[in-house]
């Protein structure tokens, strides 16, 4: 069985099974198979037991396979492109948002996000917790921090500690709205789910994520920062500055 | 000790712990310093070596510890932002380009990067090697796959498969620069650092790594891919559409 490397690299042994075991799943295997189990995946391929898990799990994390408990590991689908910042999804909450709101509180945000925010280190802010959903999966689920300031005409509830509904979230959305939007950035890196994000993305706390922190500018200001929790293992996110995408996704597919 | 969640949610033992030891991070440690060995750390936490490690685990995962060989546990820098996609890096070899080109080979691509480029199966394209290097330090290596379509003036070596060095990536990359670049798109996910690849981004095959693959269109079709594998731990990719990231951070740091 030769290896494919074009270069002379010195392979981990993982590695190259990890290679062979690739090739199996496009040749012998359909979506939604489910795998062999280790011990007979280990003498198939006459590897140690900890060698086959090394490259299950490199697998697993380019997004080839699922384990699931109770389930075993399965052959995934390709991974999903998610629109990140595409001109429609300017602006959180305007009418073709791909996000529902799930409920709103006012506290203090993280540190990073007060140092974006530009307020003070115990400034409570409104903080909306939404989530997106994508083909039938969750796919992200998001805090969107708000200072007070951006918000001038938003009542306050009675209690401004006390976690409220959608209700308030949708009004902190609807309040955004009003503000002209003069740009937005974002950045993407590596993360870890939290716990309440777990819970949410049906993964364990810890599984890892893509954060997309996007800050949003408004009134020569920094108006509202989201931070974006996406599953890493069935995402891929898309970014298309030219609009054109889909577009010529459907001109390749005539071509072809 | 208590814990900092504001909703009640069930924590696994090493999360929490991963938020205590994160605490400590900010308030007893500096950057680069060296964490104090497992045992000592279990035992000053009052928890099992298991759990430290999955702790430690988890702040390597969110760029909050290094782990190198011989060196021990670090305290991470911040993450670099690295810039993807802005209005300045838009077409490969321009004169501001912030890769540098390391050779070429033609031969045959991945079969899903012959499917962004439209070409068939055993089609051979001209492959350009380049990396990028960043505050002195490398973040990302990157395949460039150009269809020979796109660039009918290039002159072909004597021997097409025999891979050839930077000249003839420079060559590749001049080429490019006469078509005109109409719009591109990109996508972001998470993938494991190739042999080739972890060698030169100095990490371990099968690193966690940001895989960003760019389509260039120019003349109505897919001109050029881009692959560029990020490096997870030490970048975060920035993208600033409204071309605003850094007087922003300027106008930040004023008013705070």
């Amino acid at each position: 069985m030769g290896t494919t490397q074009l270069e002379t690299v010195p392979e981990p042994k993982y590695w190259h099974l990890k290679t062979v075991l690739s090739e199996a799943l496009d040749s012998e295997f359909s979506v939604g198979e489910i795998l062999p189990n280790e011990r007979d995946l280990a003498a198939r391929f006459g590897v140690a037991r900890a060698t086959l898990r090394q490259a299950l799990e490199q697998l697993e994390l380019e997004g080839r396979l699922q384990r699931r408990r109770g389930v075993g590991t399965t052959v995934a689908p390709p991974r999903m492109g998610v629109a990140v910042g595409s001109e429609e999804h300017v602006w959180p909450g305007a009418a073709d948002d791909a996000w529902q709101p799930a409920g709103c509180a006012t506290a203090p945000p993280p540190n990073a996000v007060a140092g974006l925010l530009g307020t003070a280190r115990d400034e409570q802010v409104h903080t909306v917790r939404r989530s997106r959903v994508s083909q039938g999966q969750p796919v992200a689920a998001e805090l969107l921090y708000v200072p007070r300031a951006s918000l001038p005409a938003l009542p306050e509830p009675p209690f401004p500690d006390a976690p409220s509904g959608a209700a308030r979230a949708r009004a902190v959305l609807r309040e955004l709205q009003h503000l002209g939007l003069e740009g937005q950035d974002r950045a993407v890196e590596l993360g870890s789910a939290r716990v309440e994000d777990a819970r949410e993305l049906d993964r364990l706390p810890g599984a890892p994520v893509l954060v997309v922190t996007t800050r949003f500018f408004a009134e020569g200001r920094t108006a509202a920062v989201s931070v974006a929790t996406y599953r890493a293992d069935t995402c891929r996110l898309t970014f298309g500055d030219s609009g054109g995408v889909e577009i010529h996704h459907g001109t390749e597919d005539e071509v072809s």
